[in-house]
């Protein structure tokens, strides 16, 4: 290395050839089929392509920094260096889609200097065989101590109009439906001034989109765009170049402007680009969880994936209601709140969950509207509604508590923040010592609101670090956490295990009050918002009409559908979303639910097309049953499935849950059918999925006289 | 009253006939010489008036609000009725500088609706012998729930180009000194460009000032306006017009430029105009007090005014430092910062500061930079600079705890916020419980640097709601208050007795790293920001040259005035601010502030006139003893005080610390006199008082043979 760094000497001297032979600069890595290349071109600034096989996936694309009150960080470099090396491992996480995890990449790291300004900044590149990871790297140095990044300049620069699944890139939701368009048709207005029934949308760039971005290019690439590991940092959107094709990271400001405040040393989150020429892939790719730090929180024994049903649907519903009173005035004279009775979270309606929880194997009760505060809870800007842990008058806290526990049931916490983290942040203890002191050891959280302090944004900087002080408290308490309106996830569950899922997508409940999520939307989910981390969708609904006081709304889906989404739909914790009285009906479709697991050890993606279908089979983890989901869109599908997989010489019943022959989201969306087949690893099941439909399958093994 | 509500309805009906009617509709109220006058001109604009005897104070002046979303609040109103009501009570504050506190005051509420919108306001004035408050009440209506301020409209229109001692209505800070200029020629643009010693300058409007607002008018009547009981609201500056010496209420904004989120019922804070012929009537006046709501907090048996010492001032003059390290990245092998045995707050010095306390009968010892994070925090608007709770190696918390309490002293805990509030109030707890386990009753916070939440200011609501937060966390912990750079106070130490005293104003600190503050500035604090409450200025300095190693530094007072400061400025908590070593060689003028308490029976302006002078004697809570305070500017000056406040027929030892003959701040102002000389009630003590100087007076009976 002593000739290169002579030579970087020499070249510092002359800086006139320095510019011209930094042309030549350029270092690159493969890995199978991905070969990602760094060149500084002629004015020192930094660029990056990526190709798959023989096609290329990114043109060059420039990358760097505008920061406030100095100089931008994205020219006028020269390398001083670079390394490379290997990396093979695989690790076990705490709970997930499969056992085991290989982390295998070819790592290159490149040493950047700024010569006017003396500053350092490194990039480092991972090739992974299905896809590319890379991030930004401020070292300690003493030409940049703390900074404020205005702007991230990362460009994605696409070699054609690629078919693309996107959502508009808003600063405070995730909440719309997905468009799919050429990326010449992105414009997101429309959609952003029609989605009212989402409660806080603020989407300045109508040519600006969320990741993860699912794309689809003409010649037959499956490319994704995301981010890992998104700590102290705004999410990144990207803007997109309707006429070149280039995307551009767009970072989520605060009330300044500003978009991240740094102090060096300091790691940006992943930039992601998976790729494939095969859609399945990209389902199975788990980069974005390798590029996260491994587990954080110590002892991890007390995390346990569950389902869970709740006092929620009824309220979505309107049979009944979050709050006590019709209004915070309805006040006696003794100033007491006056009950409206309506009030879904009373001990009776609680109790009648946790013995329906208890009756079927369900471990948890999640009850919202428990806490005083909804009859004024949102859309005030308000910046104390709930203090999180005074129950309403018909909320027996000790009771439930004494109640649930002799049933083997446990209470799921409900902390909804209006968006007003400034006050959660300062009820978070008492919060958690609430939780603890009275049995309850996960929770939902929410932020349905404009964000306080006033000026942040859900998906900026601020809010980001406070989704992970709450992932921290709750660690430190030992609470599960499920958080309803963040950031939409970046892998960070491997860091944070207890944090184990999120909202940040459109779910289930938009079928209670919008028009709906349709039929092709959770065949988009997987390869959008699922790339990040697990999604609290709010499956299992059986009542699909009929189930508002608004008879037009409706589920999007068949029932089998819903059955299947809890395959397709990865999570550790699912909801068993629909009333006690509406699975009461369907007992024998209900019998899914009650087997189907939510952690695994081995996962099958099968088929999967997004915008069209998803089929997708799952190991239970220690246990030999397999499970299967299988979903479409609007068009009915026949698809078979190819059980090899299965064990060699073990045979199974496949319990199929299907679509009946005339079934149909829109005309007869609950008629199922279910089927005992024998089947071994040499089957193929044939599933016939109805328009919005779907099919599910256990299958498990035989028992053996002997094993008997 | 049957009457007027026909008649109101009839106007109702009429509503062309109502505006001109509107015209006459005025009320008034007069206590003494103040009369304040309501008035609804005929477009229903509500406006007040205020005069003083025959001499107007107040020209007609309008009152309103521009709402946000909302039609404004200030215009096409009714008049539903009034009610008046006289209030003669007298109560007892915690501590103060009088034993007993009469408010006495004729009341007048307008009730006020809007008829376009329905909207109710209330407007209600109470008329004091020495001046005016008024608020705003937002009655509970339909019509009202949440709305948002965008503007205040309340007017203060004065009768002419007065004299006003005014600092610049900056967003951030009240640490400037002060003009005296007409008002035709406020303009603080060179002002703040100037004041570099002042960490955040925020003053977007050139012809705003800040409140306590003092002035002069050519015939004579001295006027103070400022408001009482800031709570949930922000603070309120005046713009100036120039030209007809309007000026009109200016909040403190956050990052959208709104100034106050508000739900019905609200009351605004009290607008205050004090008024008299007699400038030491204005320094008398308890119209602030009285306007502010009774103590809230319970028990206050655990407050104790005091004097203290602290571990300050050699940090300011460059003695140590408050940082271990010289930098945040000085660290050895082991990550362990690497001292730079500059470090102040180390427990053998700070085990000095107990034995000077202890062998001086000072209650408490101030310590700052005991705690981590000093390296690197300030100037980056960086979130998470300190925890509260961990010292720095060479701070041994345990082992002076009990070196203290073994020596009868407390010590005093320094939370350093560095303006990042969400980090103090995810901490506070912690913090106060890390007190009350190491035997700290009394805490000094502080916000040098850019507020986080970023967006919000030192000023604005926010913070006012913050520093509340911090007060009432501080009482439910029984710990004393003492706020460095938050919103400057109006009065609410009367309902938080534990809120001891405030900085908020530029204090003695300024002549340690700024040319200083000019010897008229004692003068004119009183008449300004004591007006709203005590002030942590830390008089009490001995060495008065040659304290910094910037030789150009000096204190702008001489010693005598430096004693005489613990007289004219108000405080339940007053640091003896200088180095023990400076004390040691002046233990003679040092036995001024040994005796002299902090907790008052009874207080007499002897004479006083913004910008030139102040004479203040007070009588000692629960003592025969009194003591006088006399400083003058930059002028010599002889003062004669008359002594007829003390007991008939008692004699008395008057210790007289003066300044020297040849005392002169610029050039001998260490040179004091000590005399004693026996008094009574016919005595005149006559003063001579140095350029730059003042004269401390300690009177003591002279106690009987019979009483010993």
């Amino acid at each position: 290395m002593n000739f290169k760094k002579a030579a970087i000497l020499l070249m510092g001297v002359f800086s006139f050839c320095l510019v011209r032979s930094q042309g030549n600069q350029n270092l690159s890595i493969t890995m199978k089929a991905v070969t990602v290349n760094f060149t500084l071109d002629e004015n020192g600034k930094p660029a990056y392509d990526v190709s798959y096989g023989n096609k290329r996936v990114i043109r060059p694309s420039y990358m760097g920094f505008v920061l406030s009150d100095l100089d931008p960080l994205d020219a006028g470099f020269v390398l001083l260096g670079s390394e490379r090396n290997s990396h093979d491992e695989t690790w076990d996480p705490v709970w997930g889609e499969v056992h085991s995890i290989r982390d295998h990449y070819e790592q290159l790291t490149v040493h950047l200097k700024q010569k006017s300004s003396n500053r350092l900044l490194d990039i480092i590149f991972r090739a992974f065989e299905d896809g590319v990871g890379f991030r930004y790297y401020f070292p300690k140095q003493a030409a940049l101590k703390y900074f404020i990044v205005t702007d991230e300049e990362t460009q994605f620069s696409l070699t054609g109009d690629h078919k693309v699944f996107w959502i508009p890139g808003d600063y405070d939701t995730n909440e719309y439906p997905y468009t799919t368009s050429a990326i010449s048709g992105v414009d997101n207005k429309n959609m952003v001034d029609n989605s009212t029934a989402i409660a806080v949308r603020i989407a300045p760039d109508r040519y600006a989109v969320q990741t993860p971005l699912m794309m689809k290019s003409a010649d037959g690439l499956y490319i994704n765009i995301h981010e890992a590991a998104l700590v102290n940092y705004p999410a990144m959107q990207l803007h997109v170049d309707r006429a070149t094709y280039k995307l551009t990271s767009s970072l989520v400001p605060d009330a300044f402007g500003n978009k991240a405040y740094l102090h060096a040393p300091f790691a940006t989150p992943w930039r992601t680009i998976i790729v494939s020429d095969n859609a399945a892939d990209i389902l199975s790719s788990r980069i974005i969880l390798n590029l996260n730090e491994p587990n954080c929180i110590g002892d991890t024994s007390w995390i346990k994936p569950m389902k869970f049903v709740g006092v929620w649907w009824e309220m979505q519903t309107g049979k009944s209601g979050w709050n006590y009173s019709d209004y915070p005035d309805s006040t006696d004279a003794a100033g007491k709140l006056i009950p409206n009775h309506h009030h879904g979270a009373n001990t009776v309606n609680v109790k009648r969950y946790i013995d329906f929880a208890a009756a079927n194997g369900i471990p948890a009760v999640l009850v919202e509207g428990w806490d005083k505060g909804w009859e004024d809870w949102f859309g005030n800007w308000k910046e104390n509604v709930f203090d999180f842990v005074t129950p309403y008058p018909d909320f027996d806290v000790q009771g439930l508590q004494t109640y649930a526990a002799s049933k083997g049931v446990q209470l799921i916490m409900h902390n909804e923040t209006s968006g007003s983290a400034t006050n959660y942040e300062r009820q978070m203890d008492t919060a958690f010592r609430f939780m603890i002191n009275h049995g309850y050891h996960a929770v939902k959280t929410g932020y349905v609101g404009r964000i306080i302090p006033r000026g942040e944004h859900h998906d900026g900087q601020w809010m980001v670090n406070h989704y992970q002080r709450v992932a921290e408290k709750a660690a430190y308490y030992h609470v599960m956490l499920d958080a309803h309106e963040p950031v939409r996830p970046t892998g960070l569950q491997r860091t944070y295990p207890n944090w184990m899922a999120c909202e940040a997508a459109r779910g289930n409940e938009y079928n209670a009050f919008s028009k709906g999520n349709a039929p092709e939307h959770e065949t988009i989910l997987p390869f959008t918002r699922l790339m990040g981390g697990p999604m609290d969708y709010t499956p299992g609904i059986f009542k699909l009409t009929h189930y508002s006081s608004d008879t037009s709304r409706r589920i999007h889906t068949t029932l089998a559908k819903q059955l299947a989404l809890y395959i397709t739909i990865y999570s550790p914790v699912q909801m068993v979303a629909d009333l006690p009285e509406n699975y009461e009906s369907h007992m024998d479709a209900f019998q899914f639910i009650r087997d189907v697991p939510v952690d695994w050890d081995d996962t099958k993606i099968l088929a999967a097309e997004p915008g069209d279908y998803v089929a997708i089979a799952r190991k239970q983890k220690g246990s030999d049953n397999w499970f299967i989901g299988v979903i479409t869109d609007e068009h009915k599908r026949d698809m078979s499935a190819d059980l090899s997989f299965l064990d060699k010489g073990k045979k199974y019943i496949a319990t199929v849950y299907g679509d009946a022959e005339n079934a149909d989201w829109q005309q007869n969306p609950e008629a199922y059918t279910i089927k005992k087949i024998t089947v071994d690893r040499t089957s193929h099941l044939l599933l016939r999925l109805a328009s919005g439909g779907g099919a599910a399958v256990s299958i498990m093994p035989i028992k053996s006289a002997a094993a008997r």
